[in-house]
């Protein structure tokens, strides 16, 4: 199973991607941060963000989004945007027909450090350890990301599967998810590091 | 000038467009309002209320499109879904290269009523006379997306007039939308009542 993990923002948005063969067999795939210029009107930069994660789900196909979840008591100043970066990935997985899930960064901080407290060094430490990397991830801001991906592959068994979640499509929206699916020529990947 | 005004929300995202001849010569084109189901998963409501706005964006080809701002300090239950839903009517914008305005309910208000602070009342009765309708508009919550247009039409001189946000675009998204433009079939429109 492939995790597609996103840490929303507007000017930077993560995006991790991990292999799970079994829930304690995860490789590293991918990270990387998708940026907009906060010099740009919003609009141009939802767009940008929306373009880049558009393009990694189509050339790695996953079988599921982990998105962080946004809650509205965060800081105001960027709450929104993030929120709105958070729903322009749940959109594009939503056309590809791929389930979402959303879990908080307080149980991605759990998953993977067993602290949901944890701070950024020890996430960063146990995600490299736990994906057998060499060093830190890089950028650093792609560990939550990554982290968040780590999360869904170990979330407890009965917890949302990839495919549960085709039954709530409607059936016209099913049809025009295998259609953009059928429209894709897949790119070949390189899914090692 | 064909002005798309939304008041974005999950539930029911309105859509109001209206022609301005001159900024004091305003018709009513079109009113409706998305509805997405609160008993699906957000990013299916996401993906419904996404092709709701493109579709109406494609059938009546708008100048620009004028939604509500929204304040991260607003009703915490419903805020974040009401941001994605007016980045997603950005992100539907800017890929057809329409133009975007953000007003403020407040804005809105003032631009029909004369009150920044009317009762929605107040605000249906003077959409319905600056429009020449017949009878109050339909759905009511219509009402305000009709008020977002008509306030962009009736802004002062000198704020952003459609065409002017093209130098904002990049080459590649410039080239993009000019080629979306030209894939679509736009079919006729019925532009009065």
């Amino acid at each position: 199973m492939l995790v597609f993990g996103v840490d929303p923002g507007l000017t930077r948005c993560g995006v991790g991607i991990v292999e799970a063969k079994t829930s304690r067999q995860l490789s590293f795939v991918h990270v990387d941060v998708v940026r907009s210029d906060p010099g740009q009107s919003q609009d141009l930069r939802l767009l940008t963000i929306f373009e880049g994660l558009s393009r990694q789900m189509d050339e790695f196909s996953p079988d599921v989004v982990s998105i962080e979840r946004v809650f509205a008591q965060e800081n105001r100043n960027t709450v929104l945007g993030t929120a709105q970066a958070a729903g322009l990935a749940m959109l594009a997985a939503a056309q590809r027909g791929i389930p979402v899930a959303l879990h908080t960064p307080t149980e991605a901080k759990l998953a993977v450090t067993g602290n949901g407290q944890a701070e950024k060094i020890q996430v960063e430490r146990m995600v490299a350890r736990i994906l057998r990397l060499d060093r830190l991830p890089k950028p650093a801001d792609a560990a939550d990301a990554l982290a968040q991906a780590i999360c869904h592959a170990l979330r407890p068994a009965g917890a949302l599967q990839g495919g549960e979640r085709e039954q709530h499509l409607t059936q016209a929206q099913r049809q025009w998810a295998q259609a953009q699916h059928a429209n894709k020529h897949r790119s070949p990947v390189q899914r090692d590091m």
